[in-house]
C-alpha cells in the first residue's frame, strides 16, 4: 500500500467528537455575544501583504504565510532579474515580486482594515464578533499550531466604559455557562503610564511594564532586578515596589493608588494620566458592582499584555481550577484604525482563546455527555421489505428533529449492534415481518434495556420515548 | 487621508447582514444533516501539495494557491540553482523547491485524504459533513470567487442505496425548510456507460456524456452534431437519440431503458452494466416512493456532471422559480480513496452550492425578516445614575436570551433614536430620574407605538412584551 497521506506540520484535522466539542464552545460564546448586540462578520483568509506587513513587528512579518500570485506563479517572473549573485537581495526581491497576498495572522488587523474600508456602511458604535482561523509560520510545538481559531469581540466608535463592563459580563456569562470558575483580572494602561511618571522615568513605561508583567512567573526580586538592569534607579524601583505589593479590597487598592498618583509617593510626582486611569478603573468597578457578576473580578496592577496599542482598560482571564496560561485577553485601544488612515476611533475588545478553553473543559471534564452522540436511534436492516416499511417512520422522526440512521447494507444483526455501540447510539429499532404485518415499531433503549412497541403512526409516542 | 485599504480580488468581506443570512442557510443545512446522523469534521486550509497535485487535472493544478514554505521563504533557497538561463525550467524548479503546501481546492480530496489517514479511528459507514472555504486561482468574475464556501455531505463505506435516498431526502428537507421549490434530477453513470455500449462505441462514454450533458443548453441538433464530430456513426447517434427524447413517468422511462439495454435498440447490443444501472435507478425510485418526498424528483438521462469519478447515481438540483445553474450536485463514487492507497471504498455524496443558494433566497426574497435585527431593545443613556439603574435589568434580560444594548456614550436622545433606527432595533427603553425613584422600567415598541411600564423586577413581563 502507498504511504499514508499526512497534513502539514502544525495543522490539525478535527474529527466529529472534537468538532462537536469545539462547536459547543463556539455556540456558547456566540449565543452570549448576540445577547449583547454583537453581530458576526467574516473577512477573507487572504489579505494583501500591504495590509499585513509592518503591523506585527519584524518577527511577525517573518511569521506571515505568503501566497504565490497564482497557481503557476513563477511563469513570467523573468529570472534574469535575480542573477546578480547577491542571494539575500534576490530572495527579498523575488519574494515581493511573486507574492502579493498573505494568510491573515490575526483577526485584529483585518478588523481594522474592514472598519476603514467599510466606514461609510457601518453604524457606529460598531459591535462585531469574528470567529475564524488564523495562520502563523511559528515553530510548531505542544499547544502551538500554525493554523488555529481566534474568537474576537470588539466594539469600536464608543469611549463609554459601559462597553468594558459588557465585555466583563460576557466573559462572566460564557464561563458560567461552560461551568468553569475564572478570575477576571483588570488593569488600565494609563495607570501603568502614571507609574512610569511618578517613578521619574516617564519614557520607560514599556521596560517597566514588561518587567512587572512577569511578576507571577519570576517573583518580586527578579522583577526589581530587571528594572534596575534596564536603568531604573533604586529610588524609582522603591516607588514601584509598594504598588506591586498592594493588597486589600478593590476600593482600598483604588484609594491607595490615587494617593500615590496625587504626589504622595516617595517621589512626590503627580501623574494626571495616572489619576485618569484610576478614575476609569473606579468607574468600571462601579459598573461591575451595579450589574452584578458571578465570577471573581479583581484589579491586577501588574497586568500589562503586550501593550503596543492598548490605551485604557486591560483584561486577562485565568481558569481557577486548571493550570494553563490566560484563556481570554484584551483591552481598549484609541488608534487601531489609524494605521489605515482613520484616526481617533476608540474601541475595546477581547479575544477568547479557543484551544486553551478546549483544554480547560477537557481537563475538567466539563463537556456535556450528550455531545458525543449525534444519532438517537438506529433502524436495523432486516431485509428489503422491512426497510421500505421503516423509511417513512425514520423520515417523520427526523422532521421532528430526532436524529435517526437506517442501516443500509445487508449485514448480520451482530454487526449492526456493534455499529450502534461504536457510534454510541442509545436506541435500536428492530422490525421484521411480524412488525410489518401488524403495523408496529419496536424500539429498545440499549442503555436501560427498556423496550416499547408503538403503532407505526404514533410518531409522538416515539419522539417522547427517544428524547 | 491615506488610500483606503482593500482586499485581494475575488475575495469578499461578509458584513453582519450577509453573515446572518449565510448562517441561516448553513444552520438549516447543518440541522438537517444531523437528523440523518451525519457529523461534522474540519480539515486544515493548507494541505501538502503532494496531496493536491494531480487530482484536478492540469487546469486544476494551475489554479492551486501555493504557499511559500515559511514567512521569509526565499532565505536559504540558494539562488545559484536557478541561473541556467532556462526560465521555464527555473520557474518550475523554484516553485517546487519553495512551496510544499497549497490551499485546499475543494473538500473532496481533503475528505479522501482524511478517510485514508484516519481509517483506523473511523467507524464505517462513515457519515460526515464539512462546511469550509476553498480557494481557486480562477479569473474572478460575477458569481465566481477565489475564496468560497463548500458544504459537502458524504457517506463512505456503504454500497446501499438507502444512502442515495437519504441524500435525496436531505435535499428535499433543506429546500422545504428554506421555502424554495426545486427539481431533483437523478441519473446513473452505469446507464451512460450502457448507452455507449449499445450504440457500439463503448470506449467513447466520456465524449457521449459530455455532449448529451449540454442538451439543455445547446439543444438536440447540436448535441447530435457534436457526437458526430467526435467520430460517432449515424447509426450510433440513432441509438442515442430516442433516449434523449424519452418522456413519460419514471416507471415508463425505466421500462423503456431496460428494453433498450436488453438488446431492443437499433443496434441489438445488450449492456449488462446498463441493465445494472437501470436496476439501481429502479431501486432508488422505489425507496423514494416508499419514504415520500415533497419536492419534484425525476430521472434525467442527459445528466452527466463531470463524470471523472462517479460510478453510480448522479444528482443535480435546480431551483424551479429562479434562473440559475444547479444549486446542488453529487453522486456515487467507488474509488475516491484509491488515489491515497485505500481501494474499494464506495461512497456517495452531495455538495450544496452556498453562494448560489444565497442568490436564490435573495432573489426570491425568502430570508426571514427577523434575521436582520439582532438586538431587541435599546436602553437609552439618560445619565450616569440611570445607567447604573438599568444595567442589572439588561443583564437579567440577556440571561433570558433577549438581546439588549445599553447606549454607552452620553448623546442626545435624537442620536440614540437614530442609532436604534439604523440597527432596526424594535424596542426602546427610556428611564429617567422618575422611573429610577419609582423602581419601574418603560419599554416602547417603536413599530406599533405601544408602550408598557414594568416593575424593574418583572423580567418575565418584559421578556413577554419583547418577544
Amino acid at each position: 500500500m502507498a504511504q499514508k497521506p499526512s497534513i502539514p506540520k502544525g495543522t490539525r484535522d478535527f474529527g466529529q467528537t472534537e468538532m462537536a466539542e469545539r462547536n459547543y464552545i463556539f455556540d456558547t460564546i456566540r449565543s452570549v455575544f448576540r445577547t449583547y448586540g454583537y453581530q458576526q462578520i467574516e473577512t477573507p483568509a487572504m489579505e494583501n501583504l500591504s495590509t499585513l506587513l509592518g503591523k506585527y513587528g519584524d518577527e511577525g512579518d517573518k511569521l506571515l504565510f505568503r501566497i504565490l500570485n497564482s497557481g503557476d506563479a513563477f511563469t513570467g517572473v523573468g529570472m534574469e532579474d535575480f542573477r546578480t549573485g547577491d542571494d539575500e537581495y534576490n530572495s527579498k526581491a523575488l519574494s515581493l515580486k511573486v507574492c502579493e497576498k498573505g494568510l491573515r495572522y490575526d483577526l485584529t488587523v483585518p478588523f481594522a482594515r474592514y472598519v476603514v474600508q467599510h466606514q461609510n456602511e457601518i453604524s457606529f458604535p460598531f459591535k462585531r464578533f469574528q470567529i475564524q482561523p488564523v495562520w502563523r509560520a511559528d515553530r510548531p510545538q505542544k499547544g502551538r499550531y500554525r493554523e488555529f481559531y481566534q474568537c474576537d469581540v470588539d466594539v469600536i466608535g464608543s469611549r463609554s466604559q459601559i462597553n468594558e463592563l459588557e465585555l466583563v459580563e460576557i466573559v462572566d456569562r460564557v464561563f458560567s455557562l461552560l461551568d468553569v470558575n475564572v478570575l477576571i483580572k483588570i488593569n488600565n494602561r494609563k495607570v501603568l503610564t502614571g507609574l512610569a511618571e511618578i517613578c521619574g522615568f516617564p519614557d520607560r513605561v514599556v521596560d517597566i511594564t514588561v518587567a512587572i508583567d512577569k511578576l507571577d512567573k519570576i517573583g518580586l526580586d527578579n522583577v526589581k532586578a530587571e528594572m534596575k538592569e534596564k536603568g531604573l534607579s533604586d529610588e524609582a524601583v522603591a516607588v514601584i515596589e509598594p504598588v506591586l505589593l498592594l493588597s486589600g479590597s478593590t476600593a482600598e487598592k483604588i484609594d491607595r493608588m490615587r494617593e500615590l498618583m496625587s504626589g504622595k509617593s516617595a517621589s512626590g510626582i503627580v501623574s494626571e494620566v495616572g489619576l485618569k486611569g484610576i478614575d476609569e478603573l473606579e468607574e468600571l468597578f462601579g459598573f461591575i458592582a451595579a450589574a452584578g457578576v458571578s465570577q471573581a473580578v479583581e484589579i491586577d496592577l501588574s497586568l500589562a499584555r503586550g501593550l503596543n496599542y492598548y490605551t485604557g482598560a486591560i483584561f486577562e482571564v485565568k481558569a481557577l481550577d486548571f493550570p494553563i496560561g490566560s484563556i481570554c485577553g484584551g483591552g481598549r485601544y484609541d488608534n487601531l484604525t489609524g494605521i489605515f488612515g482613520l484616526p481617533d476611533m476608540s474601541g475595546v475588545g477581547i479575544s477568547f482563546g479557543a484551544d486553551r478553553i478546549y483544554d480547560v473543559l477537557k481537563g475538567l471534564d466539563k463537556f456535556p455527555a450528550e455531545l458525543t452522540s449525534s444519532t438517537r436511534v438506529l433502524f436495523a436492516n432486516m431485509g428489503a421489505a422491512e426497510q421500505l416499511y421503516v423509511l417513512p417512520v425514520a423520515k417523520s422522526l427526523r422532521e421532528r428533529g430526532v436524529s435517526c440512521e437506517v442501516y443500509g447494507d445487508a449485514a448480520k444483526l451482530k454487526k449492526q449492534f456493534e455499529f450502534a455501540d461504536r457510534k454510541h447510539i442509545p436506541f435500536l429499532s428492530i422490525n421484521g415481518g411480524d412488525e410489518v404485518s401488524q403495523g408496529i415499531v419496536n424500539i429498545k433503549n440499549l442503555v436501560s434495556g427498556e423496550q416499547k412497541t408503538f403503532s407505526k403512526d404514533d410518531i409522538d409516542g416515539m419522539v417522547t420515548f427517544l428524547s
